[in-house]
């Protein structure tokens, strides 16, 4: 089986290539071909048995997409894409990289004869839904995006469904809740600081919280997302039907909440490392985000994330810090 | 105020056209200049006292849309569009012409400097919505679309919202229901007998019915389709709010009501040439299709449909027929 992942150099897509490596099977069938891509070289998974190709090149360019699709992968994974913040401050690059990049691919795909139609595994996004929300999100709210990035992944889950409607794939598009905590440097997402107050105190560090207490968010561990897109892998299209696109389960839970796991996980010196500091901005563009979903569908079709906060906190120490927090 | 109608050879674009000529006022502001684009040559209406442009070309084409803006048209109707049954069948021109058309429109407009941001009227439809329905389709109801079409006019909605978000543009999408009576030769749709069975024995001539007579559907005439597309150039940004796309009012009702209607308005004789010979491939497909709505928020902004189907027959033979049923 030759399994194929767009933008591998990312954190999700760094992980999803480390866990295929490392099992060497996707879907009960050998992986003897991993192809990664990414617009930055990908780093190479550890243990994997297969060969491994590396391609560092922009999905949206020319010829891109086709030499790619090429080599007729049986799985992709299609994880690249410019994040929420970028696509609202780069425009053209947004849509380039979301709706042209994911087009070109879905193009190239159709373009191939005889009967090719791989599974094809498209990480949307919960920023396809806007205020104003009800208490909690069925599988039936409409598209209502408030943002270039939640507009561009809205409209690749309705170009998806239509390639796979027309049998040139056999798409799922799932909508990732909030990955949590995500390794790595704070970046500048107004959503940082989920991550930010358990990962900088793990780290030792201050870290600042610029919302109230009583802020309800939903999150996934970056294993638990990781295990959604090759749970999705292994679908049948029978089961699917043809509403491709997915809300996926996640852990509700209030800041103060989080803080809570966090003490119970680390003690109250890490807790002691959260600084509380007001940010009216942050506050109202966190306000328009969807808090609660209720992802019956996901959870029919074997979809599972934790089951509390705590578990997202160990997850962090037991995949980004090598099992223990550092003294 | 300077307009611009795409789509004008059109059915709905040319008696668009001919309202605006004969009225030569839209929203209270005087049309000095009326440009008429389509792929073939636009009509002239009859009776405009400012000056008319008519541009035969392909939207999708390079260079045309920015053309077309380059004038400033201070609202811009955007009827253009491969029809449904035709986008099923040519999925390269659907895509080309519904899809990447519309949006080679919208980037000519954000292309332009200094502060230009159009009123910009587009219709969508209801194939945006597939099955399975509720029993009322409300306006929260999500994107489901099942055909082409539907994907492409539902894309369209997500970009037009997000470039009215940014300010390129003040954008407002209407989701029409099937316009009936269909003037002119009866055509492949599947949805075509709906009108058929009304135009055809209106003009002395056998129409075949391919469903039973308790299957539902909404319609509304092309005098009120225009009438919606006038009334959302008059609407405020303000009163829109983010959710652009409506849903259009009409009259839901069986097709053994749209004969009576018939038979009302034109007698027996009229009634007596439509002839009953079931289609399952045609049942099935308008078995998917949405029955009923509950447009409320065009109902709240003021848009108007018929009453009754009797007035949509009275309509067709006013305005394509001269006024009167020919002997």
């Amino acid at each position: 089986m030759h399994v194929l992942v767009t933008g591998a150099a990312g954190m999700i897509g760094r992980k999803l290539a480390e866990r295929l490596g490392r099992e060497d099977v996707l879907g009960g069938a050998a992986i003897t071909v991993l192809t990664l891509t990414d617009v930055v070289e990908p780093p190479v998974p550890a243990g994997f048995s297969g060969s491994i190709r590396r391609i560092t090149a922009d999905l949206a360019a020319p010829g891109v997409a086709a030499s790619l699709i090429s080599a007729r992968p049986d799985v992709v994974f299609h994880v690249a894409g410019v994040v929420s913040a970028e696509a609202e401050t780069d425009f053209d690059k947004g849509y380039r990289s979301n709706l042209d990049g994911t087009r070109a691919l879905l193009d190239a795909i159709r373009a191939v004869d005889g009967g090719y139609a791989p599974r094809f595994v498209f990480t949307s996004s919960c920023a396809v839904f806007g205020a104003p929300f009800p208490e909690t999100i069925g599988d039936d709210f409409h598209l209502t995006p408030l943002t270039s990035y939640g507009t561009q992944k809205a409209m690749c889950e309705l170009l998806l469904a239509d390639y796979s409607r027309r049998g040139f794939l056999d798409g799922v598009a799932l909508r990732l809740p909030a990955v949590c905590v995500r390794p790595g440097p704070p970046n500048k997402a107004a959503s940082g600081f989920f991550s930010a107050i358990i990962r900088e105190p793990l780290a030792g560090r201050e870290a600042i919280l610029p919302v109230g207490d009583d802020v309800l968010h939903t999150h996934a561990s970056p294993r638990a997302t990781v295990g959604f897109l090759i749970h999705a892998a292994g679908l049948s299209r029978d089961t699917l039907g043809p509403r491709i696109a997915l809300t996926m389960p996640g852990v509700c839970c209030t800041v103060g909440e989080q803080i809570e796991a966090l003490r119970r996980v680390a003690g109250d010196a890490a807790v002691s490392l959260i600084r509380r500091a007001p940010d009216p901005l942050v506050e109202r563009i966190v306000a328009g985000w969807p808090h609660r979903f209720d992802p019956a569908r996901a959870r029919a079709l074997g979809f599972v994330a934790e089951s509390s906060f705590d578990e997202i906190v160990r997850i962090h120490i037991e995949d980004d810090l090598g099992g223990t927090i550092p003294a």
